[in-house]
């Protein structure tokens, strides 16, 4: 795979002055180009050989281009704060927004690569991460991002020579390291892992180039009119398709080549999840002040068990307005330590999140281990309200099903128990509360005309959420139904459900 | 101190449910104009004896008002992450932003409070923590922040009494820990210095209220009613200084009555510290390659011991149009490591960061210790083009010199080696860069014509760059003024002064 990465290739010094002049004017253009039109980030992932430049490469690409749009981020042993998040954590917070350019110095590739590498993980184990990694890309390529993704080459013999020339010019030997020569030794394992990644994660969306390594400026001008040609294309395409989607609404072109569309032929029937259940549940005032103080003591001590074994627990919920998702949420929070427990009411987003992927507002709320955060409507607007107001294209929130499958399953395997509870009332359960709170002077806020306006969506809203719940109810994240036309039950409902769930974990670990 | 606030004074449940009808409608209006003016957060410091209802207060809080728009904190022992940035970091990330809601149930007193009860810290120590304190509210409140501050207070009997109430009921006897035990035994000790807390720490602009604690009818009144009416009068009171500004521009009002406004005597004579610059100073190519390599192989030595060390290095760079310094910060990120250095380029703020006190944006870029952290232009840019342009009032770039002092001060007592440099050059070889800039392509792009309105302004940004170096070159953070003319003699300075601030450093430690 490498042999057309060690044929010598070199660029003279006057070539290389005039190409690199016309380039990186051609870059800056690009880069502008892609800032006015601030749709796509552009990722550009660096690995392979050291000694082969990827350093060199990036300070020169934040040399030729304007530095205040670029990152450059390289990651190191995870902190404690990122151990106690799911792995990716770190990488969704630092994402480019759109129109930014993140340069990665090491990335997602080099922890599966290292352990690889070192003999810590199987061959299995290594293709179930790659394939993670996939999904990752293709998550961010379906919603706009240009990923490129070069990987820098140098033959075994010459990095030998490249660290003992440097070694010999005592003012440039602290260029080399005692790890160098470490690396150096595991060479051909190393060669064998990288392979793998290229062939497995090679994708039409983000592609590996392999640059030869060894002459400065030849790689520094290949990196570059790679970038620009990819780039250009890219954006070319990108905008053939807009104009193409004006013209048809219908217009419809898979980005990437991974996610399956799940075609839904429930809900066709006049039965559904949510008209089968049993509305009539309820609750006395005394029985329920009884099992709420009861099921309040039992959260408690579950807590505090999961703190000192820093099992995270994550709570979201959804429901109509007015199905008493607010009260359910407070009757938790009461049983719990504030220090410990985050409500995250989703309201609009800012424009730091409206500039990244939609599940990127999501990661960056994620709690440390042993802590309870409860989501006050989540990620599932995309496939309710965004996919309802049409503020997301069909293609849009069908891949979000997938999408947020496996976001839930990262979480799952960090060991989050995570309970989705979708809280229902009928429709004339919500008039009658609409109505009551018209008249209560400190609930009237609480209802806006908006409400009102998705009343008249209902029957939508039902169809989506009958969606949602067949794609997204999987058996590691299994939504929870709550029959809420009276509020004491579902709150009881709502809390032990909760226990039962955190109790479960705990017996587990 | 705290007498009056062990009366027994209760209130019946008929009172309550009609006063608190009223009050959570009036709290609702006032989180609405609160949001809608979008100008001042609202910080509200819950503190006190355990038992005395601080959680319960807040959840009701919660309960009365919009949780949209309030977030509620507390604070735990501090993180990895948090331990390896000034301790205030936590603080500053979290803040609400403007027309926002912070509730607190542990703040930045706790620590303090702690150390005193448990005698790690001296009475002086202390009295020097809370003064820090007044620093932080102060350069809050001076930003438009509204905060209020409540001590919960219950007399040593009535909590024993609650504890062992709590205890004796089954299903309430999860609330009373072990640690609520082991602080009701110091109970005097806690007093006395919650008694110099409030004394100390009570300004015009964020003052305690003591609250009785025993009845939760009547702190639940009392602490809704006197959060309305402290925003209701805080706010009438900008809003009629909003006028009075408008209708007058150099009105002028101390917010806080803390920092004191340093009257500038100097640059009044024609000779400044700018013009006394010897710009002739230069350097030849040859010797300009040899000293560089040199002095990147020191820097790279010195930067593997600081990361062993966990010394952090903070660098700031301000300086006219093509002073040089992006070709001065690449020159010192050549030499280290990616993974441990981050640049962080100061470009428009996003509108997240317009919504909070403008060192919000430069506090959440602190690195983990041990690390590069590269601003290349800073908070510097309130006194410098923010004067200059008038995009900030006379009075909060006045004010901006005492609270960059007091932010620098925080970071040199955690240690992180500051160097600020200022990179001059003077106005002919301005032009003369400019003017190349115009006929080289691929820097082109970094001419604007802001660049050249700034120019006209040439001397107004002298003065003002004067007045900056005037008043906040201190002992701790020198600036490092960089004779920029010949930008070989300039990256051989800056490089050079790094590797001996840090290299002190690390002798000191």
């Amino acid at each position: 795979m490498f042999r057309t990465a060690e044929l010598g290739r070199k660029v003279g010094k006057k070539e290389y002055k005039e190409r690199a002049l016309i380039l990186r004017q051609q870059l800056l253009e690009m880069q502008q180009k892609l800032n006015s039109r601030d749709k796509n980030p552009l990722i550009i992932v660096f690995a392979g050989v050291d000694g082969a430049g990827k350093g060199e490469t990036v300070n020169l690409l934040n040399e030729w281009m304007d530095p205040r749009w670029i990152t450059t981020r390289a990651y190191d042993t995870p902190t404690q704060e990122e151990r106690e998040r799911p792995e990716y954590w770190r990488f969704w917070r630092d994402l480019p927004a759109n129109g930014k350019i993140g340069l990665y110095l090491s990335s997602w590739y080099s922890r599966p690569v290292l352990d690889r590498v070192k003999g810590n993980i199987s061959l299995s184990e290594y293709d179930e991460q790659l394939q993670q990694i996939i999904s990752f890309e293709n998550s961010l390529v379906d919603d706009g991002a240009i990923i490129l993704k070069f990987w820098m080459h140098l033959s075994k013999g010459a990095q030998k020579v490249r660290f003992t020339t440097l070694e010999k010019d005592p003012k440039q030997s602290w260029r080399v390291t005692k790890q160098d020569w470490k690396h150096w030794k595991k060479y051909d394992k190393f060669l064998s892992a990288a392979e793998r990644v290229i062939m497995r994660t090679s994708t039409g969306g983000s592609p590996w180039h392999i640059i030869e390594g060894g002459d400065a400026n030849y790689r520094s001008l290949t990196v570059g009119e790679m970038i620009l040609e990819s780039v250009d294309k890219k954006l070319l395409h990108l905008e053939q398709r807009d104009a193409a989607r004006l013209n048809n609404p219908n217009f419809s072109e898979r980005e990437s080549d991974s996610s399956t569309t799940i075609t839904t032929n429930a809900n066709q029937s006049s039965t559904t999840l949510l008209s089968s259940l049993d509305m009539s549940n309820m609750l006395s005032k005394k029985d329920y002040k009884q099992e709420l103080i009861k099921q309040q003591g039992i959260l408690n001590k579950l807590h505090r068990k999961a703190l000192a074994k820093g099992i995270s627990t994550l709570l979201l919920f959804e429901g109509a307005d007015a199905a008493g998702k607010g009260g359910a949420i407070r009757r938790i929070t009461a049983a719990l330590d504030a220090r410990n427990v985050q409500v995250i009411p989703i309201a609009a987003p800012t424009d730091e999140e409206k500039a990244h992927h939609y599940l990127w507002r999501f990661w960056r709320h994620l709690s440390r281990a042993g802590r309870f955060t409860i989501f006050d409507r989540s990620w599932y607007g995309r496939v309710l309200v965004e996919r309802v107001e049409k503020f997301a294209s069909e293609r849009e929130w069908r891949r979000a099903y997938a999408e947020i499958n496996d976001f839930e399953n990262q979480l799952a395997e960090h060991n989050i128990v995570l309970v989705k509870f979708w809280v229902h009332i009928d429709k004339d359960e919500q008039l009658t509360r609409f109505k009551a709170r018209e008249v209560t002077p400190h609930k009237k806020w609480k209802l806006t005309d908006e409400d009102w306006r998705n009343r008249e969506k209902w029957d939508e809203y039902e169809q989506a959420v009958n969606d949602m719940i067949e794609h997204t109810s999987t058996h590691n994240s299994p939504w929870v139904l709550v029959e809420g036309n009276s509020k004491l039950y579902s709150r009881i409902k709502v809390i032990k459900t909760v226990c039962e769930h955190l109790s479960r974990a705990l017996d587990n670990r």
